[in-house]
């Protein structure tokens, strides 16, 4: 049974508004970052990772964001170029802004942590008078990502970006990436939030960021269905809330819940793995693929990402994907964490 | 035939959520405010002016909203109060903000301007924390208005109080009382009002203002009848749209539109016409009247306003707007500008 | 004796930099400002009151400032130019700023109090650039006053004034005028009034002006002599400390001190005693009268002052003061607080 | 002939004031830094610079400063005890501010730049109150940075520090070193660096930035001489110049000017020339060599520097540089840019 259906004919599958950034991922790990010396580029941010990931698997895809005026802007638009991924609505600010950073800390496979700069970052000062409705009207499926809601203008580019998708049937998917900073409290959090995903085909996030938005009331106890019959009294049909090592669990409009199975990974880091499970899972969703089958696709997608250096480097192709799933189901790879 | 429907039992009529501030106005009028020596106080800001003008007409009363720690705000708090208009969620400010500020200048009736100190004002202050949602449980309506959109975290006030309006029943009406002054740009003022304007059931504005919030797009040529039935596919109701002096058109869900008569008047300024206007429609609605009744009624409040030195300390009783309909069909007022 | 000598045939007299605002004096007084309901425009702002005094007492005068581009900013403007102040370096804010604003509130002639507004006031946005050299290189005295250090862009303009002030061998006083608002912390505000208070040749302000300046060590005690010890290691020639009701006391580089005799008053309210009596004194200074008969004119001007309703307006002329001082000398004046 | 003399007696030689941040040395140069992949980390800031210098060629150290409280903050703190640095006035921030960063590009030898991070930099928060009087009471020089001058309440410590430094009597030295980050405006720069350099002993600085502090007035010419005259009506007694590939050349306040021989190098890059030149210049000083001697030392130890990968790691021991000195001396070092 298919929940959500994508227009035909339009000449891109897939386009992402948000977050561009870099990673600067530590090379010595296993260690606190005090004693990391070097550092390894990459570019990342929640939707810049899932639009790469997108492109992997084949898709035909673009981005509306904005970067700095600087060599890290230009780094990062040229990795979305070679990538494949159209950035003709990717912005160069000449207001002097600088690209956000993210250093991480690898002290172990399970504890990972992120040293954000996001003071005067490029991609939060979007203007909704950049955002391109043409490039919108041409994509199945528009992906918004919470962080782009973070501040202004960036967040009202997103609302209009809504509109836009709205008005030309695009599908939409809300990946929640909620990052405690730049936010003032968790109220406006919550309030933004909720405005956002009222108007979303797809939410995705964990059951810690669905309990964010639930902080102004209505689900004081953090049920599952609560959450999701709420959405689906506004435009959701697929609402995914993931329990980390418990997994992620499909609720959908008829009621149905869904899981899926995981798979064994050899681990070196957590990072990366909402982005790339966000990937196969909407790539399989636009296959027409049953929920399970997208879930798993998700998952494996994930497996190879957690098991490499980087982010979105690491992002990998559709037959990479199956290749690891069937490795699993050979029993191949075994190592958890 | 009623297009809106109040929850019956509720303790309160009218709650409204937003703007309080402070009118100086020029006691020496027509000439320049250069040559204006001396000014008289009065309460001001549109949602507080119509939360007086219900009260003056009978109507149980509550006001949402935040003052200065100063004379200023103690001076408003006991003006509201001493108006009989519950106070119990008007929080004083604790940050050092100031009370905002109007002076008026009239340099003939017709050529009436304002003078506003807006920086660092108390109300916008407002946290979505600090509303109380057992209030709007108890009202019947809710009245937000657009200066109160202009900026966090009285933002996310309103959209929570829009929240807890919808959770409970109550009716919303938005007057949409755009001022330039505070929003950064016409594309984050129009998302907000937009957002807002999706839930809410009856909505007032002029043209100009409906205009604004079509600035990204929709109804390039200013159609009522477009701007009206997009509200329609939404929570909307009644879309009252001002002409000036050609009139208000009311435009309803069954594809109607109704118009009142005007009456005359010897006017004084312009200021307070809107405010007046509102308290009379809505309060006709609340009675019941078929939307002509109740507009002529708010035409005649108008009047009433605009014949006087002040906004908020000039709006009538019920029987003082009957008395001036009266007279006016009498023929015994017949000045118009 | 003389302590400072002013260069002879310069053209202007008096030039003063800072602050520029308006007063709303309450016209109902001697009770709360809740019920004060009228209110009295005047130009205001300490620097701006002594050049209408020192003009009124028939110096050439000008002022450098800053004013908003509106209504109040156009009074000022014009009140100044009546009063035969040259505005030729009095500048219009175009970003939109406001004119600062001070309610006062007269509870009796001995407890008054100010409700300041001074967000976002034009006064603070004078530039460095705006500064005009030529006019400075033309005034026998300048006048800073504590205000205009309170915020860039306008501290660094009157840092930049005091060195054109140094370089064309102008006389520079400082009148200490210190205003909580606006200022960050104590620490921030000791160390820009002490940067400038080095490059000044006469000091006037409160024995707790004075004190705040030490805030940051050197005078536990708050030692009069000790503060005026500290001044005359750098520019200094004359420190006046003012002590409330017991007077003020002239302190000079030769180790002497210098008091005057007092006069009676009606008093109606403190405000403006400060500027009158600054006013009044560097007159006497300019014209090479003793310490005590200046520190006696300027006493004379203030009674003046706290007589009337306003500040600005009420500033005498030099024969308005000779008089005042012989009616008390034949005991026409008796009445005191 | 000695310039300037240092208190006997004292327990620390030498404490800085002012910016600590990170340096992001590319790995891969000779190329943009688009294409640079990896980065390594090194402790940055101008005066955190020198004082590592001063540390290894010898002297007793301390440094006034803020970090972040994270895991860059911890290194910085870590990384200067190692190099026998007291750290007992370098305070953590709890604001969540960041550490400054700077990316360095190497395109060639003598093209190189650097990408800055300084949005809410920990360093620029260090407050008065947090300026330990009794470290500077201890110390025979203290050194500020104009980088430290460019934001409150930085700002306002480095001059209540000069005011502690003059109390106590130790020379200070003012290492210019602008960069145009953070600054609003060239007159506000100009401003307060004029406003330091006339408590200074020492004024080390490129003719460019002399230009910058003369923008208001002066010198058109930017004559060398004009310049130094200036600073030797105020406190200075030594006033370098830097003249890029010219060499550098000290005035003193007996008219005198002082150059010393250059030295070859086999240049990597151009950072941290100027901070290791100060270093040994400022060493050089303190044992009471000629100022014709000080700068040779300090040239030698900007040639061992600009040889590196990085600044302050490369900071060379008193041996190090005599023998650097030795060996360009018996031709053995011949290869210049």
């Amino acid at each position: 049974m298919s929940y959500v259906s994508f227009a035909a004919g339009k000449p891109l599958d897939f386009v992402a508004v948000g977050r561009l950034c870099i990673d600067l991922n530590a090379n010595e790990i296993n260690r606190p970052m005090e004693e990391t010396m070097t550092f390894t580029k990459y570019v990342g941010g929640s939707p810049a990772n899932i639009t790469i990931g997108m492109s992997r698997l084949g898709l035909r895809t673009a981005f509306i964001g904005k970067v700095a005026d600087d060599q890290m802007g230009r780094f990062i638009t040229d990795y979305l170029e070679r990538n494949r991924i159209s950035t003709e609505n990717v912005v160069t600010d000449r207001t002097g802004a600088v690209t956000g950073l993210a250093f991480t800390e690898i002290k172990s496979p399970s504890e990972c942590s992120i040293l954000m700069y996001r003071d005067n970052a490029a991609d939060l000062l979007l203007s909704p008078l950049e955002v391109r409705e043409d490039l919108i009207a041409e994509a199945k499926l528009l992906l918004i990502s919470g962080t782009a809601l973070a501040k202004s203008p960036s967040r009202e580019a997103v609302f209009l970006a809504l509109d836009y998708a709205k008005k030309h049937g695009a599908v939409v998917a809300f990946d929640l990436d909620y990052r405690p900073y730049t936010w003032t409290s968790r109220e406006e959090t919550a309030v933004y939030y909720n405005l956002a995903a009222e108007k979303c085909d797809i939410l995705l996030g964990t059951r810690e960021e669905f309990d964010m938005m639930e902080a102004l009331g209505g689900n004081p106890g953090g049920d599952d269905r609560v959450t999701a019959a709420k959405w689906f009294d506004y435009a959701a049909k697929i609402v995914i809330i993931k329990h980390g090592k418990e997994g992620s669990i499909a609720y959908t409009r008829d009621g149905a819940s869904h899981r899926a199975k995981s798979f064994p990974a050899k681990v070196v880091k957590t990072f990366g793995a909402g982005d790339s499970y966000a990937a196969g899972f909407l790539y399989g969703v636009m296959q027409g693929w049953t929920l399970e089958k997208s879930m798993e696709f998700g998952s494996a997608a994930a497996c190879i990402v957690i098991s490499s250096h980087s982010c979105s480097d690491a992002m990998p192709t559709a037959e990479a994907v199956e290749d690891y799933i069937e490795r699993c189901n050979r029993g191949e790879i075994t190592a958890t964490v």
